[in-house]
């Protein structure tokens, strides 16, 4: 039963040289738009959050079509068709793919600027379609492997190392044959972690990051995956190895604070003729058919895990996109606001 | 005539989180040591400045021994054989390399740390030898081709352009088929960076910066060679082209004042899969006499100028390389200290 009204996440303010607010979302309800030709009706089962869509509010992504206040904020997420005029998708089908933050909304499949979406892999735990079969799972194989150029027995350390993409990395690293180092916040997400295999866990919440990456870290760090910027990544700066790959993945302290300094500690790149280098997932759309092959191959091996934070109800999503930076999640951060079966 | 006593320049002081000070060396008169078996004595002809010493002096830069307050500072220079217990240099050879900064000393040719000298190469002008055949040339060189890996009909910035790496890292980018703009302060450093064939010239001493700069870089910086730091380096990082490379090749800026900040804008590297990345000449040796062939054929050709800046007097040595910190010289800061032909 399709209701005669949406619930739409919009665009209130930007967060521009601040934290994100609750209330730069604010909640309408509008009359459904009836389906168009070569369009599709969605209702949304779940949303998936990535702490660069503060980027995309603040307009501030070049990588992402631009959104304007009072636009309907955007998502990854995963829908069920409720109503289609495409032959590419029928009523019942289950997608993948960039949603809009509303209950039910239409997208057009056809034109100009057909919506990215596309039937999810059913041969894996739904929600990995939204962890490591993502963006996120594709930022992390193709930050470590084209960007951090792991061999084994490299000695690699991330930060942000339980969320989504860091604990990614840190499993794609272990398979590499390397030493991973994780550093995250709290006992909960250490022992995580360590249940994923990472060889050590760094709690950045108590006593001197820097000299306990030292004890565990005593030929250097090779390879440097960085979501978290700010303090963080000058620690590791300093203690680099000879050749060492810095990737740039993210920088979530960037997100939740007035940024006032870069990397203090870039100048010993020139030491150790490092490089610190960035990526976006984008840059590798041709290869990532064979990266989604890979990553399935080692979840249904049980080389893989995700882990994801399954928030509920539509109405708690500015609360559950505000997680991300209280780094209160572990693993994906995801909201539940339809069951996928009965959508 | 071999005076019974040598003049020396020792360190007094380290400059550490502080500009360069004269009176961090002190001139002393000691007793010339004798020449002792494999050993040569030199006199000082050239000594050659980098704003690397200062690293030196700290001890900060691990890629040379250890300077200790009261050793007898280095320098590279150019100096003649006055006495030789070798078989691998006789009296009267003119060499080239890591000499002592003072008027007379004398030099290990064999045991477990033989004096980094050969012999001046006499096909180019002499000073070339301790520019654009030097560590100088060979900084340029790879820096530029393989660090920043420009390809024809890319966008080159290069900042301190007028210093001896920049000017030669801006005509070898011009011999690659680039369009070169050179960042430098003042009419006369511009004027000779026009004359070598830069497309542009910018004076960082009037007007703003990161509007000229987008005003000659329409599509962007493709590499961006940074010999400063500092501000010049966010501005650069900000107007970077996609998949562009910014070559780490040193930080006048760094050298002369307390450093609080690194690069704010470091995260457009992920935006544009920008790289960053410094390097070392000596992580080159084994392919440095290939790249000296080729800036020797250079310098025949016309293709590449140098310019030295050639003050005189051994007394007047830590003024001298005080004028890097100041941005006084154009091109090669060198210091005469004795005539190549009588010495």
């Amino acid at each position: 039963m399709i209701p005669a009204t949406a619930k739409q996440w919009r665009v209130q303010e930007r967060p521009i040289n601040r934290s994100f607010r609750e209330t730069d979302l604010r909640l309408v309800e509008e009359p459904l738009k009836p389906v168009g030709a070569n369009e599709v009706m969605l209702r949304a089962c779940y949303f998936a959050f990535d702490p660069a869509q503060k980027g995309w509010m603040e307009n501030a992504a070049n990588y992402v079509a631009p959104i304007n206040v009072g636009d309907v904020m955007r998502s990854r997420g995963i829908g069920r068709v409720v109503q289609s005029n495409s032959s590419k998708l029928k009523v019942g089908d289950l997608v993948r793919g960039d949603l809009f933050m509303a209950d039910y909304f239409t997208l057009p499949m056809d034109g100009p600027t057909p919506a990215n979406v596309e039937k999810v892999d059913t041969t894996v735990p739904l929600l990995t379609n939204l962890s490591i079969l993502s963006n996120t799972g594709i930022a992390a194989y193709f930050g470590l492997m084209d960007v951090g150029r792991p061999t084994a027995g490299d000695t690699v350390v991330i930060s942000g190392a339980a969320g989504a993409t860091g604990s990614l990395a840190g499993q794609i690293a272990k398979i590499n044959g390397c030493r991973v180092i994780g550093i995250a916040g709290g006992a909960a997400k250490c022992a995580w972690i360590a249940e994923l295999g990472f060889d050590h866990a760094i709690d950045y919440t108590t006593g001197d990051i820097a000299k306990r990456l030292r004890d565990v870290c005593p030929n250097g760090i090779n390879v440097f995956f960085d979501n978290v910027g700010g303090g963080i990544l000058d620690i590791a700066l300093a203690q680099i190895a000879p050749r060492a790959r810095v990737v740039l993945c993210g920088g979530i302290s960037r997100y939740s604070s007035t940024v006032t300094t870069g990397p203090l500690n870039y100048f010993n790149l020139i030491y150790n003729h490092g490089r610190m280098e960035g990526f976006l997932t984008r840059d590798y759309l041709p290869q990532w058919p064979e990266a989604k092959r890979r990553l399935s191959t080692w979840i249904k091996e049980g080389r893989i895990k995700s882990r994801e934070d399954v928030q509920e109800g539509f109405e708690n999503l500015p609360r559950t996109f505000m997680r991300l930076f209280e780094g209160k999640n572990i693993g994906k951060q995801i909201l539940r606001v339809s069951d996928p079966e009965l959508a």
